[in-house]
């Protein structure tokens, strides 16, 4: 067990502009690829870092680099006040800690573990009843982006933990804490995979029209790339505030309008030998919408038919 | 017939630094809503701006702000080397013309009407044959984005008429021209079409599921549009060199990773009554990549199983 005396955390970013201070102990649990990046990212920022791993050979590289590998769970559980873990699943979390719940009681537990929203809630409740403060979170980067500022780390579950270590967190990547609810991080987590993969799959979708007449993608993809950040991020931030409000507009952009240009693309995707299915699930959409009444509406108006 | 006289027309963008410089007339056919803003902006630049529309009274307003109003599409095209056109479909444009063809000798007809890539074609062959130089176009936004140098006019064909009215076609929106094949610019709409579509379909998506958990469409837009712009972005500028050498190294983000994690948005969305058919159809082209192979390649690998 041990005691965590908060007083002597960061509360605020602006303790890293003090380099005299030294920076709080953290323990990270689980180093598979993710919670390799995440161990020597805080080792690299300074803080005394201790770590375990299941298989314990994967320590020696970041032993050699001034960690401090632990024997067991309970006694890298132990060492700091602030515990970060990042294992497969939240079963191999809570089935590594079960024989050591006692360490738990006063740390803060930042699980990095993917799962649903609810796993993160019995998890939640879990370190709860061991004494143990819970944040859940999703790493929205890949291990290479981790110690970059511009990735973002969402973070659900109790605030006054996440503000009292999130000058720590921050050596991650960008902090973001969504709310008290411990399953809002891996919910955002699987609608923001969904919306990754529609891009890829729409872009790819454009990318093998256009290579049928020979385009390149690194001709296309820079001109995709803006129409994203330009154009079609300002509709939806347009949009966002229609479902908020339960009104689409048309205005200039109507659902009648969109559904006969879509079969153009379907046409034009058919005639090259593209596949269809995403236009036709993207046209799908769209008349179920209209069918619904929303035919003068703008394509925000699509929510109604998915929810 | 007009004589065209390039030399008198500007020919880098650097002539909107000459103030004092007078602009080169244009023409404008076609006062649709779209139309409209054409002309309105080409005429606020300090363009001479005759416009034609089949029904009159829509001339009235810009006529009063100083726009020629012309009698008919022949006396339009003989008044400016340079006529923009923009109605409904193509055969709308050809048909309007059709009395008036010899009007169109020498000059340079830029169509920004919306089509397929052989529907440009024709109207390029059409044009050709009536002596005129010829752009087909796209216009990535609506009336009112027109006049945004942030806004994207895609145009194809005739890359000489391109580079000697470029200046002119910037006072519009950034004029980016994508080669000299008529059918380029409507493939890349129609490929722009359906990024965008998707990327509504999958921030609705998105929405309707953290909206299932009363997370408004305003907390989460603002987070998503960052993961856009940064890591999706990051990995789809990565993922076209990929498309380009037709190798898709998995790194830390393969196929077989991602169809286990697509899984956990299927369910999340199940359990809330929120729509499976685009996760579904998201994980379907995931699964066909990994049935022909791909299991171990990044998500760009996808790109073989649509084309
Ligand atoms: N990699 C990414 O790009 C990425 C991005 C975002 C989120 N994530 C998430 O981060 C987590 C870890 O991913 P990873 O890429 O680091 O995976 P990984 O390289 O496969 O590592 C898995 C880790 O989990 C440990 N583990 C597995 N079963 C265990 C058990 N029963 N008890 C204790 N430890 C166990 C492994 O220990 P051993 O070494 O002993 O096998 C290893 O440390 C996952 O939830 C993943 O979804 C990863
Ligand atoms: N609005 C947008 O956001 C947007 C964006 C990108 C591209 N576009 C494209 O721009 C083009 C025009 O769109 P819009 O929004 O301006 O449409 P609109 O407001 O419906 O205007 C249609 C125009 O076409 C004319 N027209 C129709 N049939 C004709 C015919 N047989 N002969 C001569 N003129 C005819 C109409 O003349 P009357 O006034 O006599 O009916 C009117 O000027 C379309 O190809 C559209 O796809 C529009």
């Amino acid at each position: 067990m041990n005691a965590t005396d908060s007083t002597n955390s960061p509360s605020s970013s602006s303790s890293s502009s003090s380099p005299s201070l030294s920076l709080p102990p953290v323990t990270v649990l689980g180093l598979g690829r993710m919670g390799s990046a995440l161990a020597a990212t805080l080792l690299a920022a300074g803080h005394p870092t201790t770590v375990w791993n299941r298989t314990p050979g994967k320590a020696d590289a970041l032993a050699a680099r001034g960690a401090r590998a632990a024997a067991d769970p309970g006694a890298a559980v132990a060492a700091s006040p602030l515990v970060v873990a990042c294992v497969l699943d939240h079963d191999a979390l809570r089935s590594a800690l079960a024989p050591h719940t006692a360490a738990l009681d006063g740390v803060t537990l930042v699980n990095l573990t993917s799962g649903s929203p609810e796993q993160a809630e019995e998890t939640a409740e879990w370190a709860a009843a061991h004494g143990a403060r819970y944040l859940d979170g999703a790493i929205m980067t890949t291990p290479e982006g981790v110690g970059d500022a511009a990735m973002m780390f969402l973070y659900s579950g109790d605030a006054a933990a996440f503000d009292e270590h999130r000058a720590t967190l921050a050596a991650l990547g960008d902090p973001v804490h969504l709310g008290s609810a411990p399953g809002l991080a891996s919910l955002y987590d699987a609608a923001l995979l969904g919306l990754m993969w529609s891009v890829f799959a729409g872009w790819l979708h454009g990318t093998a029209l256009v290579g049928a007449e020979k385009v390149d993608a690194a001709a296309y993809t820079p001109v995709a790339l803006r129409w994203l950040s330009g154009a079609v991020s300002t509709f939806v931030t347009r949009y966002a505030a229609q479902v908020d409000a339960g009104a689409y507009p048309g205005d200039d952009a109507t659902v009648d309008v969109q559904i006969a240009t879509v079969d153009h693309l379907l046409h034009a995707a058919g005639r090259r030998g593209v596949d269809t299915a995403l236009p036709a699930l993207l046209k799908d959409v769209m008349v179920r919408a209209r069918d619904a009444g929303h035919g003068d509406d703008s394509f925000a108006s699509v929510i109604e038919v998915l929810r």
